[in-house]
């Protein structure tokens, strides 16, 4: 079968020299994509700058992503043609629109002045004020169009919490299966999850009650891999 | 003799899973470590988390950094031990202090109440609003302590501006001189830099009429060696 991996994070440019970046390293995309490849699927990975990947190899095709809008397109235009999609991508949720001190500001600082105003966009940002306020817009949930661009498409998605309860993060991944129709969602939080080791729940609609857990990366991408092969037979 | 070198960017984080990020490779840092090393030297590299670094070696010892704060600490510690410093890692001008949507914003929004208002910090922040509004502070210039540190130590800083003219960069690399008490300042403009080629001016107070022009990187850490061993001998 064809399988699409997004994997490591996103970077959102601020100006020329900086960013907004997530930092996922990408280690459980690459492993992922390590047990297809090793099966004998095709792998199209899309991941961010400084990601982990596998080595080049036959069946391997690698996409570098910068932004949520080069993984928007990327993704528009591959879903269609795979079987499989694993976004484990960690994905901005907000963009830079602009970032000035307070003396380029407007005079009336209210939220409709502040998010309407459009300074010119300074290739390096000068480095003279003691503050700088930056707004950030949303970007938007590339999950939830996976379905829309291929309703037969297999769609593992995650969850990423920080320092919550696990009923908390159980309750969260399942508002996430029904808000982006994804098949399963991996749910983790960043406190359990250190190198190898590393603490997730598989959840679904259809075994609601049936939660998987899972305890390192090994263990996750083996997960995704077998009920990838029961659930797709091409 | 012995040399700091820093490269690569720093990254100020926001949350547990996103930062502000310097775009800088590191490359320009490797090559220079690698032309001290060849030359018998002893090399102490910081560089940012994702640089590109010199393989492990005899006489080179790799320390990675993430912020701000720790080079700051780290500089600090390495300063008054070493001959040279070559200071090239793209240092983040600003940190995050907050980030946070209109409905958490104090209810009046000025500049004071803005630059004073400190709220709790998220482990992760949510990403329902449409906007977000982020508080940024200045950092230290770290550069600036050097010499306070060593005295006696010979300080290459950079300059990095984005399409500027000729003229400009020279005036404020001239104007950084001054303010760093670097002996030497590297100009550069974002736009003459691409792979290998390199555009780049050597300026110093000895020399105020005779600036040294370098088209490649490898010319840049040559000329940084050869006026390092010029200038020191031990």
């Amino acid at each position: 079968m064809k399988v699409l991996i997004t994997s490591g994070g996103t970077t959102e440019p601020i100006d020329d020299v900086r960013g907004i970046s997530n930092f996922a390293t990408g280690a459980l995309g690459k492993l992922t994509a390590e047990y297809f490849l090793r099966a004998g699927h095709e792998v199209i990975l899309l991941s961010g700058d400084k990601a982990l990947r596998p080595e080049p190899q036959e069946r391997l095709t690698l996409v570098p992503i910068m932004g949520t809008q080069s993984l928007y397109e990327a993704m528009q235009d591959v879903v269609p043609q795979v079987d499989v999609v694993v976004h484990s991508m960690a994905v901005s949720d907000y963009r830079p629109v602009y970032m000035t001190d307070f003396e380029h500001l407007p005079d009336e600082l209210t939220e409709a002045s502040l998010t309407t105003f459009r300074p010119k966009r300074e290739k390096k940002i000068s480095s003279k004020a003691d503050f700088q306020i930056m707004l950030l817009e949303k970007t938007p949930k590339i999950i939830n169009a996976v379905k829309q661009w291929n309703p037969d498409v297999l769609l593992f998605g995650f969850k990423l919490l920080s320092g919550v309860t696990p009923e908390r993060l159980l309750k969260i991944a399942h508002e996430k299966l029904s808000q982006t129709k994804a098949d399963f969602i991996i749910a983790n939080d960043l406190e359990n999850i250190q190198g190898q080791a590393h603490q997730a729940y598989l959840v679904s609609e259809k075994d609601a009650d049936r939660v998987i857990s899972m305890k390192n990366k090994s263990e996750i991408a083996a997960t995704i891999l077998k009920k990838s092969e029961e659930l797709r037979h091409d």
